[in-house]
């Protein structure tokens, strides 16, 4: 950590202290000033960590505490738990307040972890046309576009001036992110174009808005994949994305903050999926309690486990030849340790080359024969090390240390290979390919490795 | 792929093969009319086909037909190797002219690779002020806050009125991003607060900038790492993030669609990291040679094979024990393959948790008691299913299928345990935890199998 950063965090830390010593003597007038002198994700932050260390209650009454307008700010921070055990407690009033002014998506959000009796009581004092486009909303598949976007985005018509579009800004005037790109609609709601703040602003005075406005608008769909929707985001670098049914009219617009939460979970999943986790729920770690945990974990132990029964069945037809030369036993955890890694390695290398679109299924035949020669080359650099080991310092036969060195050069290739093709085959066939990176690389690894052996064995030792 | 991505893609795709039907016609006047259908980014992706597909030359020929603005959109949004192959093409004027105009960020990433002599040319014409600033962020190391920052952003003064401020963004107005946000200098060019575009837009007219402008302002300082710099943007989901030297004077800012490469390019370091692959220079896998790739895979394997030569080891002392219950082979790759997996499975959780924040270092012994309860679940479950596999369908003595069983419940637990530990540890240690998650854990993971298993079976078999 570097200066600023460890900064920041160690001001957040002696205030936090002094924030704890405060409620301890119930000072929470004295507690909200020293609250207010921080931005409001890390007021939210100060306040998670009061529940976990107090209670819910003393944490509600510091949240009453603070000014109207900065409370909801911190609310749509907190983690969804959290904002339901806090409107659990507030009054309804309170409550009203809070969803009416969080922004559209974060209420969806919260609306929807909320118990249904309190969603109604919510929605029966909600305006009628709101209400309907929250039920709208509602309806969104997780995981879609949809569920991302918020209809708070600006929309202008074609021949607007430039001051009736400010003034139209000044009087609709939004959240910051969702301000900076407006959308050109025709009279039927359908996305003719897009038209920056920036270009408004800088514009003369005359100026219409067909003049400036972009109509080669990049959108996406509302059942389109969270994921796909990051890539626009990440390929054209933009603020916002507008997102259409399927006239092509505006629903709902998604503004890049958050695209960056999609991207951290998109990751968290990848990693997960690769090291052989099923997806969590989202919770975190030690809120997630030890059986869902179990949950998450044992179903790939079960399966990778029948891959066991092959390699273990594999031994066990060849345990006569094993007990015959068991010197051969010591150099297994190798052959397949090696198999496995030099998979992974592969996959790994593909996997994040197909996710920055620089590797697509067409590059298949390239990249069989660059694996091939990269696992030649390994394989023969680890063999040789070996070879000299086995003969030298462990004082084995050169026939061992022949059938080790041969059946490794061929392991690794063979691993390389299957790395290289089975993440892309996985693409092309619509499965994660991180779901095949992990565990089931090496396991897929281990039978190759063991194969190879003791045919090789067979061969050189006549055994 | 849902129907608008994939829409897209085929739209590019059909004008891709007109466009190349029409270069091979030489009609480059009506392949440019094709190209300017698209945005820039797409333009800059038919452009890199052309020229792996055709050759430098007619990629050239097409990118000089571009109107002068366009083509320098499309010139950023190309890869730099490419980058550098157009610069040795084309004119000095025209150098000059997609120099001038790039912003800045992008031209110090060109700087940067252009062979010195050329940089100098370039440097020569540059006004005195320009080459100054040029030459001093060319200086700032590589992943630092200092190298993603452009100092094209606007800056105000407290005093500042609301029309004022509109005139001056006015007659400077910059790229897009960075005016959303501008920043209030003091007389010393101290950083004393921030505000919005759009809280300008919608101010009174006769607001002053000191009405407006937040003082809590978050920063980064231009040494920060460019992983911590991403940490604050998913933070507090900012457009831009203000960048100050060691006296707090702004010096430049970073814009977030910087931000989404550096978070990509980080993802890519972990995953490959995990998959025990060292870095490899941000070159995409077809670009890199095979030695390349050699040099980035082999350094791992070399390391891990110390490893087997303990595991190596462990069974060679072992060996007359094995051979008088040779049964005991055929389990070794199945313990060593759940203990590997069940540590990878920790690890994984454990650094995504590290990674969004939900977890810190303090809550270790959490985490030890937490992975303690799951290892015994998880091994409990694991090993009933295979003491009846053991017992009732392989026919094995009941002490091997003890042994056995035994073995995995302890081999699943520590694993588990290690798993957890390592990667906090790690990253206490300022280690990156992913060096942990990968090969590594399965190498540790093997010798713990192997010491347990041989453990037990002395102890249950008398061996």
């Amino acid at each position: 950590m570097d200066n600023n950063l460890q900064d920041m965090d160690q001001i957040l830390e002696t205030s936090e202290e002094k924030i704890f010593s405060l409620l301890e003597e119930k000072k929470y007038f004295r507690c909200r000033d020293e609250l207010l002198k921080f931005n409001e994700v890390d007021i939210a932050e100060i306040l998670t960590d009061v529940m976990e260390e107090y209670d819910m209650q003393r944490a509600v009454i510091l949240f009453r505490t603070l000014p109207k307008d900065i409370s909801v700010e911190v609310f749509s921070n907190l983690d969804v738990d959290d904002q339901v055990e806090i409107i659990n407690i507030i009054t309804d009033p309170e409550i009203r307040y809070i969803i009416d002014e969080l922004d559209f998506d974060d209420k969806i959000d919260v609306l929807e972890e909320l118990p249904a009796n309190l969603v109604d009581k919510i929605l029966e004092r909600t305006p009628k046309n709101e209400r309907h486009q929250i039920n709208t909303f509602l309806m969104y598949k997780d995981y879609s576009a949809g569920s991302l976007m918020t209809p708070d985005y600006i929309n202008l018509r074609k021949n607007m001036t430039r001051q009736e579009a400010l003034d139209h800004i000044r009087d609709v005037g939004m959240d910051s992110e969702t301000i900076y790109t407006m959308y050109v609609l025709d009279s039927g709601r359908k996305l003719v174009g897009v038209c920056s703040l920036r270009s408004l602003v800088l514009a003369d005075e005359n100026t219409r808005i067909s003049d400036i406005m972009r109509e080669d608008v990049i959108y996406a769909h509302v059942d389109d994949d969270q994921e796909e929707t990051s890539e626009l985001f990440k390929k054209y670098g933009f603020i916002a994305l507008p997102v259409v049914d399927n006239e092509r009219r505006l629903v709902g617009i998604i503004t890049f903050d958050d695209i960056l939460d999609v991207i951290e979970e998109e990751n968290t999943e990848d990693m997960e999926r690769m090291g052989g986790v099923i997806d969590n729920d989202d919770k975190d770690y030690l809120d997630t309690p030890v059986l869902g945990h179990v949950k998450a974990r044992l179903p790939w132990l079960f399966l990778l486990m029948c891959s066991y029964l092959i390699t273990g069945g594999m031994i066990a037809r060849f345990e006569d030849q094993l007990s015959a030369v068991i010197a051969l036993v010591s150099y297994m955890p190798m052959l397949m340790g090696t198999g496995g890694n030099s998979g992974t390695q592969s996959s790994t290398v593909i996997i994040t080359g197909m996710a920055t679109g620089a590797l697509e299924f067409s590059d298949l035949p390239k990249v069989i024969w660059k694996e091939f020669r990269i696992g030649i080359i390994i394989g023969i650099c680890v063999s040789l090390m070996n070879y000299f080991r086995i003969v030298i310092f462990e004082n084995n036969s050169s026939l061992v240390a022949l059938t080790v060195c041969c059946s490794m050069t061929l392991i690794v290739v063979i691993a390389k290979m299957v790395g290289g093709v089975l993440p892309m085959i996985a693409k092309k066939l619509g499965i994660d390919p991180a779901l095949i990176a992990g565990p089931l690389m090496a396991s897929i690894t281990d039978m190759v490795a063991l194969g190879t052996y003791f045919t090789m064995a067979r061969f050189f030792l006549h055994i």
